[in-house]
């Protein structure tokens, strides 16, 4: 009979991806007001390595990392995602890096203050093309219209969150996405109040919240369907103001059919 | 001329996923020793929608949830499922169960905590058919063998994790995944002082650490490639000792030409 | 001419603290409505030693945490420090255990969950006395009255969370310090909208948000100081609704003017 | 008779403590080799109140962090507690600092990455005297020296931290502080085997870890005390390879006898 155990010891088995992660580094990023930010990242490297693969060289990680000199120009992701791909001789290489971004802001009232900061991701992708796919949390601080006498707008709360992927034709800058979503959410309120398409009078009188996951979710996903710019996008709202989270998902192109 | 804006806000966008999430709640599984074991689970709860959805009725997921009486039973699950997609009108139905997991060991050595802590996952999934995916983080502590004096093993460290993620073909206890796991790792280092196949003695010789993610990941994988209870498996070994993490991802089952 | 180097080599120098940390436990809780709750703990235990200590015994405090036999008794903690007082020969003996505890309640709204989660703590220590605090983390779920058309009370948004730390006199349930917070947050919205001592009318027309963490952890604190089951206490409100948290704390009993 | 409960709700109950927590905003730190460091820091910033007060201006709060201009610069430190303590009319003005500083080293090994990353965090305190306390989390990265053949010091693991807090007599560069640790760690590790008084040979036969976190404790403790530009600190050596942490504190200068 044959002996299945030191059968199975000599099946061959193959890793997929193999890399370093949480690596905390300094990076500068490209700002739209003031060319260069720099910022602080959490970097993930790894590659998908072909079935042949006999063995990693991990070490060879740290020293492309090595060669970054104390500070990452997210300008060189692309070509750092070339050498990775030669050196580890991979059939595809990532680099995941996350930051916080700040853009200064016109304080919406009197308690805001004067530096927005947002979550932001950058996935490169390279193995016969490259991609590069965005991703900026844009915090959902709706005005609430509490009628208590004056009638004026009150209560700014952070509501909630929309979590934007975008994968773009043309380069699109991280603060013009955030005016896109911060638009919209601006723009609902007001579309809401008049009873627009997605939300009829009658919502008003249901006894629910006036905001919801979902229309906020198609109302930027409207927003970027209509964008050239933006080749593929993924929204997640979510809405963190009831104890749990609610939240919704719509990516997107979408096949359309326009009814007007 | 034709009013873009009025066009793009008619423009049909369709919603694909929504629901709850980050909702601690007790829960009860089932446990190999005592039948059940009381823990607390953080759940997500959410559905895919078919195109012709018109609104979400996010508090049916809370009303389901309510059903529970104060503690989930784990028994059922794929019931709730059913509920959720026959009641939020649904393609799909998905229901994530997050928790700790104690098992009752003997102590490897004297500074060892008679019980030990294993984070689990479950994410059912009910469309058509009904998947069940368990996820185990399977802390790996290896004893290093520091030749001073006596020879004996020392420093017991925690050196990183595996995490397997499993569907099973024919019911398995979370006890016996995270025994093969353990097995795998009691048996890799073995296999590494006498010089087996993926170690042979040169490894020793190269000045890099002995454990090696992808190794570890290997060894797991040929274990589950070979038990006919596990249908398919994706294994993540990370490395914690080095400051930063190295991990090695490998999914089965692989193609596999058996060379003995 | 004397060596200081050596000199400082045979400076004594003494450990003030010394234990284990972050160790995840089964736990059985008191619980008023069903006697006992099972939930899950992260304990901390640790001692203070004596000047004359030559060396700690880090494997006592497992030993020790192993007689719980895989479950821990909330009912033995004062055991367990007598038992780590005397085995570790120590001046003091801390235990601290921070579990999800919870409560079934009454839904407010149709939206809302029908067991609340609250982060507890208890911290108890022994010296010549023995001492316990008690820390509940109570969310803040203000209804907000919303004038739109029926004027309704809607939006129950988690607004932030007091943060309640108290020594009692005589034992006083989890759930009953709860209800004294949920209270005093209830009471407080409606004398507001009566123009109360604390929130005279003007308040509402200062352009600010209605709720402040000084009001609710001055209106909690005279609830408490009133309790003569309760010693001493501290209150720590917190306001996530701004994007940034802002915070008051208050501390108990203090030296009291009764102006009435 | 008397209301009761009219009667305590004239209670006067003061707050002791007001203020903004978690805001993350850009800082520039002193740098040794560079003399500027970009990076970001989470901010708290808040005052003790007198008795006597009557209301907080929390927008204050905002206001002045609104003049930090985009990035704050830690020269400023107290300035800022100065125009908080005077507008916020405060017995006491605190700010919180919490930041990743990094600092280039050469790699121990070639596995080691190029830059290390330090957290930090600055507390400053203004009543009638200024007070700077840093700290700094140190990674404890030992050699381990396993005798396999040719005996070469392997496994270079990261054990645990020394978390440092000092408050100086004369200004320390924060990469100072850095080299006292990392040089006690690398020395203790040559005392140790050297059998230094710390630590007896028979140390290295009892059978537990080669390192503790009372010993490392002690000889930082040590090298603290003997130097004169520190005024007061507390050292908190935790180590994380057991799976659960052990820790040890021990806070300084403490009363001596040289026994030299």
């Amino acid at each position: 009979m044959k002996d299945i155990q030191s059968q199975r010891d000599h099946r061959r088995i193959n890793i997929q991806k193999v890399g370093v992660k949480d690596i905390t580094y300094p990076v500068m990023v490209l700002d739209k007001a003031k060319r260069l930010q720099r910022t602080v990242a959490n970097f993930n490297m790894y590659v998908n390595l072909p079935h042949r693969f006999k063995g990693t060289h991990m070490s060879r990680f740290i020293e492309i990392l090595n060669q970054f000199h104390g500070e990452f120009d997210i300008k060189n992701l692309r070509l750092i995602l070339e050498e990775m791909k030669m050196r580890l001789d991979a059939e595809s290489a990532h680099l995941e890096i996350e930051f916080p971004y700040f853009v200064k802001q016109r304080p919406i009232h009197s308690n805001a203050i004067g530096i927005g900061e947002y979550q932001c991701k950058m996935h490169g992708v390279l193995d016969e093309n490259y991609q590069l796919v965005l991703q900026i949390n844009v915090p959902i601080v709706p005005l609430l219209h509490i009628q208590n006498g004056g009638g004026l707008p009150q209560f700014p709360g952070h509501w909630g969150n929309a979590v934007i992927s975008i994968q773009y034709r043309n380069f699109i800058w991280i603060e013009d996405v955030i005016q896109m979503v911060e638009d919209v959410i601006g723009h609902r309120l007001n579309e809401e109040h008049q009873g627009g398409e997605d939300f009829p009078p009658t919502d008003h009188l249901s006894g629910e919240s006036l905001l919801s996951v979902e229309k906020i979710a198609k109302a930027i996903g409207r927003k970027f369907s209509a964008n050239s710019d933006i080749l593929r996008f993924s929204i997640s709202v979510e809405n963190l103001s009831e104890g749990y989270k609610t939240f919704a998902v719509l990516d997107g192109p979408q096949e359309q059919t326009a009814t007007a």
